[in-house]
C-alpha cells in the first residue's frame, strides 16, 4: 500500500464524518462533495466540493480526481458512477447496486428475483392504480419509489379511509408485517469475495419521526434466527455482488420467519454503536472493504444501547447541548456529536453509546441518561 | 456547552492528530501550532500555524485565540502558557506543572519533596560535577535536564570509562534501578479534582533506540503491585495539582517496589492500545478532564498487544507500507497510521493494537505479525 489513496465520498454528513475519522488511521486523503457548505465533512477532509451530488457533471467532475469513490447516502447519480467505472474508477457500491437500491420497486423485485424473503408488494405508477390494486394490500405501507429517507417518502394506509393522503408519484406498496422486532444485520464484502457479518442489533424505532430511535446490540432474538438473519443478510450481499458494507434491515416476524425490509450500501446508523462496541467498527469495515484489505474481526466487547440525539422538537438555529455533564458521569456513556451548526425538530444531530458487560447493564445505564441530553438553539 | 469550544494543541503530531480525532465526537474547534508545515495534523485541524512553540512570542499569538490550550509534548514556552493563563485562557496541563516536568531535574526534586517514590538522583550542571561526584552513582543514567524525548539525551554511564561520552550539560544522574518490569499508569484529573486512573500496562523497550517497543494490557504484574502503582500514580497527578491526563511511568523493581521513574503531562504512547481495548480512551479522557466533563470508565473491554510501527532502518524517504494484507489477515489486529508523508529510520510512523480475549490470545496473535508490517521508502 502506498502512502495515500485518495478516496471520495457523495454525500458530506455525519456517516461520511465517521468514515473519515475511521479513515485517519489508514493515511486516506479524502474528498467530499456535498450541497450544504456547513455538511459535517467540511472542515475535516482534504478537499470539501458544494454541489449536487445528483447531478450527472457533478458527480463526474468530482469522482474523476479519486482512486476509490463511496457514498455516504444512495441518492446519487448512477449514471455518472457508470462512467467512472468504465473509466477505471473504483467505485464501491459500484452503480448497478445503488440504482437498484435507491428504487425502492427495483429493490424489491431484485429480492423476489433472488428468493430473498421480503414481504408481500406491488409496484404502483400512480395513484389511480393504487385505487384499483388497494383491496388485497390493505393495511400496508406505501413507500415512493425514490428519494425515500429516514421517514420521508413512507405512509401508513390502514384502511380505503387512507387512500386520500396516499402519494400520486410512483411507490410500492407493501403488505404491512406483523412483526414481532425490527432487526439490522451489517454485512462486507471485499473486492476478494470474504464476507463478514455484524451480529445482530434489535432496533427500535420513534413512534412518529420513524426513525431508529434506539438500538440493542446483542439483540434478544432466539440464536437460530439470528443465524438465519446472517445467512439472508450474507445472500443479499452476495446477491448484489457488491463491495462495501450492506445494512440490511429486516423484520422478525411473529410466526418466526425473517423478512428483508430494506438495505442500504453504505454506513448506517444500525451500525454506529460498533465504534465502541465492536472489534472492528463499520466504519473501518467498509474502508477494509473498499481498499480491498482482509475485513475486520465483528466480536462484541461490550454490550451496547444507541440512542439518536435528534433536535428537540420546538428549537431552530444554533444548535446548543444540554446535559452532557449528567449524561457522561454514568459509566460507559459516551456522545458523538456530529458538527452540525444547526439545529432543526427531528434533525439527527449526534448519537450516544452506552457500553454494558451485558445488555442488562447497558440498558439500566441507557435509562439513566434517557432524555437527559437535548440539542436546544 | 455550547456547540463549539476552540481548542489550541502545541504540538501537531501524532498525539495531535489522535486528540483531533477522538475531539471530533465533541464538536471541538481545533487550532495547531507546529513547526513541520508536513506535521500529521495538519489537514485535519481547523486552523494550522506554522512555528516553534518553544518560541515565547509564537505561543503567546496564538494561544490567546484559544478557549482551551492544551500540549501534545512538553517542550512548550511555559512563560507564554503562564501569560495566558493570567489573561484567563484555561491552559491544561498549566505552566506550573509543564515548568516542573520539562525540567528532569525538577521532576525529580518534586518526588523528592512530595515524598514520591523514585530512584536516588543527584542534579548536576556540568561534566566536571559529574566526575567529582560519579563514584556513588555508578552505574547510572545519565539525562540532560532540558529537551530530552524518545531516548534523546539519556545514556549509560556503567563505569568510570564511560564518563568520557557524559554529557556536557546540566542533567540528572539517576542510579540504576535493578527492575524487573518497566510498567506505565494514565491517570487523569480534570478542574472538579476528579481522578481517574487507567489499568497498569506493561512496557517492553527498544534494546537500541530506547523507545516503547510494545506494550502488554492487562499487565502481568501481581494485584498488590498494579493498585500501589495506581495509588502512587493517583499521588503525583494530585501533587502536581494539574488538569489532563499524566502518564506515569515506574519500575517495578526485582525487591518488589514501585519507583516512578518519569511523568508526561499529555497522552503518551503508554496509552495508545486505549482507542480499541478500554471503555474511554486515553485521548477522550484528555478531552474530558479540560473541558472539565465527568471523566469516563477505564474499564479493559479487551486485552492488547500495542506494537509501535517505526521507520526500517536505511530507508529515508516517501513511506510505503508493506505487509498489511498479511497483519490485517490475523483477527483482532488494527493498524493506525499516522500521516506522516516521510520515514526515516526509527521514526514512530504508525502503530497497531492487537486485541484477543485474554492477553495471550492478544500475544499469540502479535506474535503472528511481528515484523510483517515495514516502513520503507
Amino acid at each position: 500500500m502506498k502512502g495515500e489513496v485518495k478516496l471520495g465520498i457523495l454525500g458530506g454528513g455525519q456517516l461520511g464524518r465517521m468514515l473519515m475519522q475511521a479513515g485517519l488511521d489508514f493515511n486516506l486523503y479524502t474528498l467530499v462533495l456535498d450541497p450544504d457548505e456547513n455538511a459535517p465533512c467540511k472542515d475535516i477532509c482534504h478537499e470539501f466540493y458544494v454541489g449536487s451530488f445528483r447531478d450527472y457533471e457533478t458527480v463526474y467532475e468530482f469522482g474523476k480526481n479519486c482512486d476509490i469513490l463511496t457514498i455516504e447516502i444512495e441518492h446519487v447519480n448512477a449514471d455518472a458512477l457508470e462512467k467512472l467505472e468504465q473509466e477505471g474508477v473504483k467505485v464501491y457500491p459500484d452503480a448497478k447496486t445503488v440504482r437498484t437500491i435507491q428504487d425502492k420497486g427495483l429493490q424489491k423485485e431484485f429480492y423476489r428475483q433472488h428468493n430473498i424473503p421480503t414481504s408481500d408488494f406491488i409496484v404502483l405508477k400512480d395513484k389511480e392504480e393504487l385505487q384499483q390494486q388497494q383491496l388485497n394490500f390493505l393495511p400496508a405501507f406505501q413507500k415512493l419509489r425514490r428519494e425515500g429517507y429516514d421517514g420521508r417518502g413512507v405512509t401508513r394506509l390502514s384502511s380505503e379511509a387512507d387512500i386520500e393522503k396516499a402519494f400520486e408519484e410512483p411507490s410500492v406498496l407493501e403488505k404491512l408485517v406483523d412483526f414481532e422486532k425490527e432487526i439490522s444485520v451489517i454485512v462486507a464484502r471485499n473486492a476478494n469475495g470474504e464476507v463478514t457479518a455484524f451480529p445482530v442489533v434489535e432496533l427500535s424505532f420513534h413512534p412518529e419521526h420513524n426513525l431508529v430511535d434506539s438500538l440493542f446490540a446483542p439483540a434478544n432474538v432466539p440464536y437460530k434466527l439470528q443465524r438465519h438473519a446472517i445467512e439472508i443478510a450474507t445472500r443479499v450481499i452476495e446477491a448484489f455482488d457488491m463491495v462495501g458494507i450492506l445494512a440490511v434491515e429486516m423484520f422478525q416476524t411473529k410466526d418466526g420467519q425473517i423478512l428483508v425490509n430494506e438495505v442500504a450500501p453504505r454506513p448506517h446508523n444500525s451500525g454506529h454503536h460498533t465504534i465502541k462496541a465492536n472489534y472492528t467498527s463499520q466504519y473501518e469495515q467498509h474502508l477494509r472493504a473498499i481498499l480491498n484489505l482482509p475485513l475486520g474481526a465483528t466480536d462484541i466487547q461490550s454490550a451496547a444501547v444507541m440512542l439518536n440525539l435528534l433536535g428537540e422538537p420546538g428549537y431552530d438555529g444554533e444548535a446548543a447541548y444540554e446535559g452532557m455533564q449528567e449524561a457522561l458521569a454514568v459509566p460507559g456513556v459516551y456522545i458523538h456529536l456530529y458538527g452540525k451548526k444547526y439545529t432543526r425538530p427531528a434533525r439527527k444531530m449526534g448519537h450516544i453509546t452506552v457500553l454494558g458487560k451485558d445488555i442488562e447493564e447497558a440498558q439500566a445505564r441507557a435509562e439513566q441518561i434517557k432524555n437527559v441530553i437535548k440539542v436546544k438553539a
